[in-house]
């Protein structure tokens, strides 16, 4: 029986999940899945940190009410973030890295991918912005200390898109991808096709906590782009920067524009796409689609997510599924660890 | 370099069109997946058969015209079918299977799969009769042989249902899924809700080749049936028989029932699903359903086939692409052999 140790960077809610999955489901991996986890460090800028090689009580960490210094509650616990501690000394087999995405320029997060690396640790993420920034260098990295560096959350949380197109559609030729990437801009479309205002649907994604208090970066395309980066250096090859991708968002299209054209069956979407050219080339943008009633991305609704891969032998193969959740994102770093356990067995 | 000896039992639609994938693509897969592949004998019920442990020309087998007996017209080839000994005696390594599907006993397919697997050959078939019929023992005497048993085509030809399920969805506990698994009767009912009677439909099915001369297994669910046996066997470990899965099809829908809910977004699709109740038991049916607005699969049209998996922890994932088509079932071949050298490397 395989036991890893993990150390859980970041001790928000995707990090928070995947203990409470640890609490639960533990000793059915065993069976289901060939190993376990043990939880041997957690460090988290708000709450501190805590250590133990021998293992720490996953009941007790979600148990921890999410107050300033939390962990100095816990024997051993400090209310101060060692972050470089628990990472490089906490003697865990793998990192899973889940802090804020910084989108300018992935920090903390990268360093704290490149301490992990460095010290041959695995490392599993869903964070956007290291990947998005300097995936590439954080990839090269891993294999020149023979380990794996997997980020499945990073792009639709836990619906597979990245796996299924990197395995199952492997020598299909994928030569592009067209994607629903953001959900948040998604349920407000969908609410304006209902009539409501572009401010009156975001207010209402406020609501419901789908929107930011500043719902920028998802209503004009930022998160988008940063999705469509990963997407594009992962399966086209493609290193892309952010800044090679034109974007635009919704703020734009109107009640009435929608209306005009609901009755065809048409659709708006904010589509994130890339596309190999024929000198080679990809060529990536985030806009404002009508989509004919056709499309295999028209029927996205509300909240889901959605990536329709363009491949030579195939056509359109399209997958959807949640694109956020804490649970649904802390399933991600699972799946990377059920793939690094596949790697090495 | 890998170069895997691969003999072709049956020599149709989709042998011919893995044939031609060899023949353009070989030179690419080398770089790109790490192998390639060897044509060494080829068997047809109606062209023949002939063998080459040296290896054939898949440009030549790919011209050759659909006439009876036409293997007669190579250096070597005869107008009879040697199966078996194409299957034991050609020195491939791998038997790719794609005779025609006998829905009563899976023979002479299932067969074909016993000669190969006692032999110590690796078998890649798109044939849902062994499959659905003798999947269970097919894949024990695989493992007991020591090789592999892969059928991804079976299902919804190269669309990666199968390995998605169970490569990329371990873990997140699959409880059931619903699935449009055929594309005639997906077709029909498009076209009804564009006004045609049910006979105009399959009528216009007919002509575009969408539908064989006698339309029966296709609309009233024995195809769906078969594809639903093999999902729930595979992905809830069932151990479902054909006679097991409550069977009904969409003849008994009128144009008058379709177009009564059309405005409401709502529509009728034939649905394939199994899930998991609550005493551990597995229940499976075929039929018509009327799918509201907001279902997932609600917006597959046309000849598109879908599956939508019921997880518990991501909610539904769903999948949708080609269900059927020459290159697009070959694909699932290929897409089977790079599992089998994934397994193997």
């Amino acid at each position: 029986m395989t036991e890893y140790k993990i150390a859980l960077v970041g001790f928000g809610g995707v990090n928070r999940g995947l203990a409470q999955l640890i609490v639960e489901r533990n000793a059915a991996w065993q069976t289901e899945l060939g190993f376990s986890l043990k939880i041997v460090g957690v460090s988290d800028l708000f709450l501190g940190s805590i250590c133990d090689p021998t293992g720490l009580d996953a009941a007790h960490l979600v148990a921890l009410p999410p107050v300033k210094g939390a962990f100095a509650q816990l024997a051993g616990g400090s209310a101060e973030a060692f972050n470089e501690t628990v990472i490089k000394h906490s003697r865990a087999d793998i990192i899973a890295e889940a802090t804020f995405t910084n989108p300018v320029d992935g920090e903390p997060a990268a360093t704290f991918c490149r301490w992990a690396l460095e010290a041959g640790k695995h490392v599993v993420t869903t964070n956007k912005g290291p990947i998005a920034l300097h995936g590439p260098e954080l990839s090269q990295l891993a294999k020149a200390n023979g380990v794996s560096f997997e980020y499945e959350g990073a792009v639709m949380s836990g619906t597979p898109v990245l796996r299924l197109a990197r395995q199952s559609l492997s020598g299909a030729g994928v030569r592009g991808f067209e994607g629903i990437l953001n959900g948040t801009s998604n349920y407000v479309l969908t609410r304006m096709e209902e009539g409501l205002s572009f401010a009156e649907a975001v207010a209402k994604a406020q609501e419901l906590g789908y929107a930011e208090a500043d719902p920028t970066a998802d209503v004009e395309g930022h998160d988008v782009r940063l999705k469509v980066v990963i997407l594009a250096n992962e399966l086209l090859n493609a290193r892309l920067q952010v800044g090679d991708v034109t974007c635009s968002g919704i703020s734009s299209i109107s009640t009435a524009d929608i209306g005009q054209v609901r009755a065809s069956g048409a659709r708006w979407k904010l589509i994130g796409s890339a596309h190999r050219e024929g000198d080679g080339s990809v060529r990536a943008s985030v806009e404002a689609c009508l989509l004919p009633s056709s499309h295999p991305l028209v029927g996205i609704s509300g909240a889901t997510n959605a990536v329709s891969f363009n491949t030579e032998l195939l056509g359109a193969v399209t997958v959807s599924g949640p694109g956020a959740g804490r649970i649904e994102t802390a399933f991600a770093l699972l799946s990377d660890i059920i793939a690094i356990h596949a790697a090495n067995h």
